[in-house]
């Protein structure tokens, strides 16, 4: 019983094709619900039926498909991962765990091998959260996180719901089709960093997904017109501001238990001769331990704002915006498949996940994994991310011996 | 001959009523040629009918009375501002160069002193710039630094021109009617800085205009997810334009000669979760001389920025979008101007405009000088602009004797 590359390879290549959302520059732009996000979900249902699994959508546009077990009452392995993109990403993002799903079942189907649990594959909706805020909307959704008529609701720029669009594509289901009770869940997925490749290792067993601190913070200083106001008479909220981002960076660097982030700034006025009374930046914060991240909001980090906010004469102010608590993975099924990749002489590594994925929501009513494979230059969300076939084949390998390993007994 | 601060109080109030502009918080919105600027242009020329001058309007709207002198051929002193202000700006700015400029010629009538030039007051059109860019449109039209026809074409946010919006508040005049040769040129004004202020001085005798530089920086990085990408794997303009921004701060306050200001910042694509790739920012240069601001450009600065480019392993690029060098005002009126406020006991003190006014332009045709009166707290461009009434009659009385010498004796 092996996995079939070339098979997953053309798999891959059939769900980036240019009519499913395939970029000229060899990347994807498949929003959510989209025209391009139903045609590989066409092209998906077709393959589960060449499969003999019988499709199944739920009222969140989820997408299932069973394989029955020798004993079928039982609860199902869950493989799933995504076919969304965001705009100008990959060809691997969301669509190799697809891919590596449905292998595992071709496998099984090509060895005519049964498991005693069923083993069930499924794509979720939005796991980006490009078109629709917040991401993982649709596994949020069914693993009670989010409520149906909070989910409808939600809007894109132009203002078309999620509900609405849903139906548009014709993958609005029925809510008897949703998730029930599974024995497992797992995910393979692309590191989507440089970790892997660094340590030269072809797998990657996720120990689990960091928490996050979303933060704003608003730094006030003195408005001033830039020409007639000496350098040593300003309270220059762009001065301090630029300060407290590298402060961020710097101690992040030095702890190195923690990761920090400006993505957006924003002074104001925002004119080239005027000194900005106010400037805003965003702060992504996130670690293995929500009492890191506590201390390093209101202690390590606000000690150092502190300082230059006094140097500078300004004040400024932290909001916590956003908050999510660090999602550990099963650790029964982590060494499993530590074990698995030992005995197949696959390099292995341990390792967090910087991002969200579905997974952490599936963590909330069955144990959960995820697999990650290296991705070249650790760039992801980009047209030219990429991942070494190689080594998906190893990561495939091991996700098809741990499904069974798990379906056969049933406990992880 | 006095100047009379009562009457110099009454038109500056009469200036800044709700009906020309005034905002409840106490500062002004008057654009230039909108209805509020038309009707404190109308209120200026009613003025200047009572102080029986004749007043003639040019084809920039620009607005000029002239007092006879008693060889009426000879050149005119000309003394001027601009009614025109910025959004959310203050009562002064301008406005008292223009009632300052009214209250010389109404000294000048009540005391029945004739002079042997002429005495030319003048009102600038769109001097700020806040509305048609760039400032100093009208100043710089007379004195040959702009074309009429591009000047007509300057079109607002909205798209309106500046040719049509001046024929439509009645002020597009003649260009038979534009400043003709001058013996010198003379403007008061507030500092909009916080150097009188702190020294205690009365009056500021200005030396000159600083030299501008606006620069535009661009740093590229590499783009990469917040949450799996390493601290020390990164390339984050983000964190790069930061320490540019310090550095040039830091450069300045330690050099003494030049001021650095970065008035706006643009992270792309500017989302919290994304490491940007590429962050621009603009660059505000000021000095008393191009050497040092070339060196800036040239050397220090970009030696600082090379070594931050390479440690964070970003590239970067510094484009010098547009120059001005110093304007030196006239030695001699400057000299005058000192003798004349010591021999009041007027405390006094030279120093550099940081920002662009009028009388830069003045300086290409005749000598020019420029006097100062302290700014409270150096606010300026603000609703809460102010300054104090004792000193704005000492630099009146100033202005009224340094005019009606070089009007007497013609020659700086």
């Amino acid at each position: 019983m092996r996995i079939d590359l070339a098979r997953m390879q053309r798999r891959l290549d059939a769900l980036t094709t240019p009519a499913l959302g395939g970029t000229p520059a060899g990347g994807m732009n498949r929003l959510a619900l989209t025209d391009a996000d139903r045609d590989a979900r066409d092209l998906f249902v077709a393959w589960l039926r060449e499969e003999q699994l019988d499709p199944r959508v739920d009222d969140f546009g989820n997408i299932y498909g069973r394989r029955a077990g020798s004993a079928p009452a039982l609860p199902p392995v869950l493989i799933g991962s995504h076919l969304d993109t965001v705009p100008g990403g990959g060809r691997f993002d969301g669509i190799l765990g697809i891919v590596a799903a449905l292998e595992v079942v071709s496998a099984l189907n090509a060895a005519g091998r049964e498991t005693r649990h069923p083993i069930e594959i499924v794509n979720w909706t939005n796991e980006e959260g490009a078109r629709f805020t917040p991401a993982m909307l649709a596994s949020g959704a069914v693993t009670g996180v989010f409520a149906r008529e909070w989910v409808y609701a939600r809007t894109d720029r132009q203002g078309r719901s999620f509900g609405d669009e849903l139906a548009r594509i014709g993958y609005r289901g029925d809510e008897s089709a949703r998730l029930g009770p599974i024995a497992a869940s797992l995910e393979l997925h692309i590191e989507q960093g440089p970790i892997l490749e660094a340590g030269g290792e072809s797998v990657g067993i996720v120990e689990g997904v960091v928490g996050i601190r979303w933060c704003r913070v608003t730094v006030r200083g003195q408005s001033a017109h830039a020409g007639p106001t000496p350098m040593t008479a300003r309270r220059d909220a762009m001065v301090a501001a630029a300060r407290m981002v590298v402060a961020a960076r710097d101690l992040a660097r030095a702890r190195g238990d923690f990761n920090a982030t400006v993505g957006d700034l924003t002074p104001t006025p925002g004119v080239v001769n005027v000194i900005p009374p106010v400037v805003t930046f965003s702060l992504d914060l996130r670690g293995r331990d929500d009492t890191t991240l506590e201390a390093v909001v209101a202690d390590d980090l606000r000690k150092r704002l502190d300082h230059i906010a006094a140097e500078e004469g300004v004040r400024y102010d932290l909001a916590v915006e956003w908050s999510v608590s660090p999602t550990p993975f099963a650790p029964a099924i982590k060494d499993r498949a530590e074990a698995l990749c030992r005995a197949r002489g696959y390099s292995v590594r341990r390792l967090w996940a910087g991002a969200g994925h579905d997974s952490q929501y599936l963590a909330r009513v069955a144990p959960a994994a995820m697999l990650f494979t290296p991705t070249i230059g650790g760039l992801s969300h980009c047209e030219t991310e990429d991942a070494p076939w190689p080594d998906i084949a190893k990561a495939a390998d091991t996700l098809l011996a741990l499904a069974v390993e798990l379906a056969d007994d049933g406990e992880p």
